[in-house]
């Protein structure tokens, strides 16, 4: 229990609820976009079915139709699935919680990139881990890395990587690097637990194979969720895995919290059988893609030339880089916030071993364009007020 | 992970599903009192509303306006409560999961009462604890029992109960005992983990003090759940406790699923601020009453003379016991479902630590009066035959 560590996230989502204070920092999809009117009518039929059944208790797995569905999703985009492979998750979040439930014992390694998801860190802290942190670089994990740091861990069983535009960086994991994982997770009996919350939110190229489809050996635990390409609140999520694994996870979701809500995955359901989810994506895909745009350029414009930035070529985040010695954390709180009134989430806490403190994250999907373009520069402004004489 | 138990609720539920049986097994509420029309009304306001925040990522914890409700609730009920002294859960099912994980490590002994609910004992099996059952009555959890238990096994830190309408049995815990068992906690330094789902669906009398309202030292954890008072389907449970222990859960709720689903939570908090949820209570505890009313008639009738049925004061359930050597198992898979076509829950699953098969829980809330007296004559008919001539 004293593992588990105070909340970053959770305090910088307080943060995000100022008014005052211009965002870029929690990972929140355009509130604009939500598609209002057709989530309305799929709630009020599901809560007028007859039967009463989406008010009701259902199945800890998951509404069966749901599962076929999310399996039809799966398949399509080239990861073959059945409907029995699909667990029903509250977010992808909960798979997190339930992996390392599953595989992590107190003292084992878990193998995270460096740096990785801070909810993935929060969500395995309770288990007690030790963590070995893998070098990346713009085509994601480098894979010399990970193979060295098998060799040094030979007890390391389960792998955490955000494949595609990871949380925090943007980068994507290249094609080769992804068969070269699998073909490492073979050979070093790793479980590999593939966490897939961006992965269609692209901007640009085409899709690359999930981990899952290049799977040869039931090793990859993959999840998805429909919190970036719906709402998020809705909380589904969904876990997809071979037989042994899925059905210990699912023993792990009755224990947890019997079930997901029954009336979000009916109406999940009503949504995916009515209406075409992949055109609202579309949508999402190319005010995203613009938004990326719009805050790149402003950062070429107003931020000093030693602080750069990755161009993801999808989700939500770019990743800045300050000159060492910068300290993300002590600027934000003495200058961003109080002067710039703006927040992003200092990049130290995203490092599972050693952080980098002259980091951060800046989120483009939450903002308009204009409040964009409006923070950046403040933020350029006080930057380059503080590099000059800090 | 080998600890957790193969799912036996989650078996109830797929039986239940099979419209070719008529079930007296789930816990489940009466689909045909679910106030629809009023659901209807706050989801579409809850999407609507132009902020858009209702279906965006919320606070761990809770909206604040919903924590801020629960709270008026709680007081009103005699069990004075602040907004932050609230944190909502995905049903109160994850309370149990969480104070297993907050307070007991492998081999640790939690006191619960013999019988006992089984999905207690599922969302406990990962944290590998050993039991204490405690004997009941009538009144509940027998207290000389459960002192004479503390003596024996002094290392005990939790003890579970549902101290009103008792699942299985129906009992409760009378006035006496609940200040005896605050008693017995502050002495022997025990967390009373108090679990009320069915506290507010009362027959007849005055409601008792909930355990939480006699703490004297912030050792109660009250967990409280809308699932049979407005719908199942939400999953909107929640906790109280004392500060240390509450901060401790709210980390584990960041943990476990950043979150419950933020639009159920916002149409929950429309719903208690536009209507009156006691009115509705009201309407569910006349039904209920009468239900329990004709089930029991039914079984004077139809059962034979040696089947004994609990009479409960409240709740969803009567529990059964047969005599001994029965195995209500046994004969639910022999005799029950292929020859009545009726289903319960045999009994044996909800003791910890010495099942007792000559029981069963039979719920009076899911099916109509008509269905009730035609299930339990089938039943009767069938238990005299097989009790005449085994």
């Amino acid at each position: 229990m004293d593992q588990v560590r105070p909340s970053a996230i959770r305090d910088l989502l307080a943060l995000g609820a100022d008014p005052a204070i211009l965002s870029f920092g929690g990972g929140y999809p355009d509130a604009t976009l939500f598609p209002k009117a057709l989530l309305q009518d799929v709630f009020r039929d599901a809560i007028a079915d007859p039967s009463g059944d989406p008010l009701q208790y259902a199945p800890s797995d998951g509404l069966p139709k749901l599962r076929a569905q999310i399996a039809a999703l799966m398949t399509a985009d080239g990861t073959p699935t059945a409907p029995e492979d699909v667990l029903i998750l509250q977010g992808s979040q909960q798979g997190l919680d339930f992996a390392a439930k599953m595989l992590v014992n107190p003292g084992d390694t878990i193998l995270v990139e460096d740096p990785t998801f801070l909810g993935a860190l929060i969500a395995f802290a309770p288990a007690q881990p030790r963590y070995a942190a893998i070098p990346m670089d713009a085509d994601g994990m480098d894979m010399d890395a990970l193979e060295a740091a098998l060799r040094a861990t030979p007890s390391a069983r389960l792998l955490y990587t955000v494949p595609d535009f990871q949380n925090p960086t943007g980068a994507t994991l290249s094609l080769p690097r992804r068969q070269r994982l699998i073909d490492l997770a073979n050979r070093h009996d790793l479980i590999v637990l593939e966490d897939t919350p961006y992965r269609h939110i692209r901007f640009a190229g085409d899709a690359l194979p999930t981990l899952k489809s290049l799977d040869t050996q039931g090793r990859v635990i993959h999840l998805g969720s429909f919190s970036k390409i719906l709402v998020p609140a809705l909380r589904i999520g969904w876990a997809v895995a071979a037989p042994p694994l899925l059905e210990k996870l699912s023993l792990l979701k009755v224990a947890a919290d019997t079930q997901t809500s029954t009336l979000n995955m009916a109406a999940t359901s009503l949504f995916l059988e009515r209406h075409d989810l992949w055109a609202h994506v579309a949508t999402l895909r190319a005010a995203y893609a613009r938004k990326k745009e719009v805050m790149l350029q402003a950062i070429r414009q107003h931020f000093p030339q030693e602080v750069t930035v990755t161009d993801p070529q999808g989700g939500l985040f770019t990743w800045a880089r300050f000159p060492q010695g910068f300290d993300a954390t002590a600027f934000l709180r003495d200058h961003a916030l109080p002067k710039a009134r703006v927040a992003y989430v200092p990049g130290g806490t995203f490092f599972a071993t050693s952080p980098q403190p002259n980091h951060a994250r800046i989120n483009f999907s939450a903002q308009s364009e204009d409040r964009i373009r409006t923070g950046i520069a403040a933020l350029g402004h006080c930057l380059k007020d503080h590099l000059s004489c800090p």
